[in-house]
């Protein structure tokens, strides 16, 4: 299956365009946990036991995993193979090198840990991301306007009269041949969002900057979504995985991840 | 000690400009370390203790000791603690993020591995950079011109009549109040590498490309220095470390190493 089928067939099944964002911090998780041998992974499996039946992915930034120490490669692995088949599996790497690099980088993220999608930086160009699209079932999910201040200095500069992200948008659908390419294009940018779902209309968005970066949900939905009302990959993190430091982190997650997705089908109703 | 006064003092006490890159393949490595438990590290022992008095810095391209699985994380280390303390370790890892995921990576990068330098991709911005600016000790390379085809597909697009790579180059002008800001341009962009140097004159400048991606050597030492002839940080890798793959393969490391300085310091002669 492709991975555009992949996404449709979740986001159908689950009703829900929810994505986790699973970046566990170690010293945020509840102290209970700490009990066990490895605290990232027990919040990481309760937390999807709990909401797998309400979300079409979870993305990982791996930096949180990377950072914790030699363990936290395992812990991936264990977290991924926690997550139903069926729901996409998102690599928050933001990689992309000189093609040797850019392979080794991509063993990693596509084939050993085997996410469905990564995250890729655009500005080393075409080569620094081919090996993360090679697999027609795999999405690079390429870079073009983020959620952070940063975003102005470089992405919104004029190229030919249009900004850059714009121009990024447009390479990356040329080089869209296997149809495994996706763009990231920040919450809070609603105006540029409904512009690169103008540019793209069949490609997957994954958003982030819902929650604690204040994005508009109501614009995320609008814009974001195909004319079906899909393929709009909306990331949540912080204010679902830390609803409740308590022990009832996990239900907790659960009920406000329930609540993003029932908002989400409100607005995709209104528009869709 | 500031980042270039690190960089100059280690320059001036070897004669040397060269950094070798520890872009180690585990399936590289000649067979009679195999019989090591960790022949990745086994390999940089002795490409160490065989080269470091002929060095500036060597370069360890992160991705192909993540990819090694759990133990590439402690091999980085083992491999940092073998350098001599005032030989530049840098982490080519191409990061940048969102601030509080870029925090993660830099918390790897800089405070764990504890590498003085770190490769920074500039697309999303000031905030995704300044985790790894933090220290006046360590130095985060901005990619501007990268050696491999891709490049074209983005850093020379026209930005007000100049190609972006050189308003990467002015930006990070602005931002470098440190004096711990270094800039990425490939050995086979000789032009844009003068042209770089001309905008940043008091800025290192790390030079890949030379060797097996054919840049030229006189180009990256005649463009890349300072007006004394120094601060080009010129990365040589598998031409170096991939000499022989018998059981000499340090020794014949340490004759091309070697050859490599002194090329360089004959073109230095020439030109400073």
């Amino acid at each position: 299956m492709d991975f555009v089928q992949k996404l449709r067939h979740i986001q159908r099944k689950n009703n829900s365009l929810l994505c986790i964002g699973l970046d566990t911090d170690a010293a945020k998780v509840p102290e209970f946990l700490y009990a066990y041998g490895d605290p990232q992974f027990e919040f990481n499996r309760r937390i999807i036991d709990a909401t797998k039946d309400l979300v079409c992915a979870y993305k990982l930034n791996v930096a949180f995993y990377e950072s914790a120490g030699e363990h936290g490669w395992y812990t991936v692995h264990q977290t991924l193979a926690r997550m139903p088949d069926d729901v996409v599996s998102i690599g928050d790497a933001k990689r992309g090198d000189i093609p040797s690099s850019a392979e080794r980088q991509a063993l990693l993220l596509c084939e050993d840990w085997e996410f469905n999608g990564t995250t890729v930086n655009p500005y080393m160009g075409k080569d620094s991301v081919e090996p993360f699209m090679r697999r027609r079932d795999q999405c690079a999910f390429i870079l073009a306007v983020t959620s952070n201040r940063g975003a102005k200095d470089f992405q919104y500069l004029r190229v030919n009269g249009k900004p850059l992200y714009e121009q990024v948008v447009r390479t990356a659908k040329r080089w869209n041949a296997k149809k495994n390419l996706g763009i990231v294009a920040g919450a809070n940018r609603p105006a540029e969002l409904k512009r690169i779902r103008g540019l793209a209309p069949g490609m997957p968005i994954l958003i982030p900057g819902i929650g604690a970066q204040k994005g508009s949900l109501e614009a995320a939905v609008r814009y974001g979504c195909d004319k079906n009302g899909e393929l709009a990959v909306i990331n949540v993190g912080r204010s679902i995985v830390y609803a409740s430091s308590g022990e009832d982190f996990a239900a907790r997650a659960r009920e406000v991840a329930s609540e993003y997705r029932d908002k989400i089908n409100r607005i995709r109703e209104k528009y869709f």
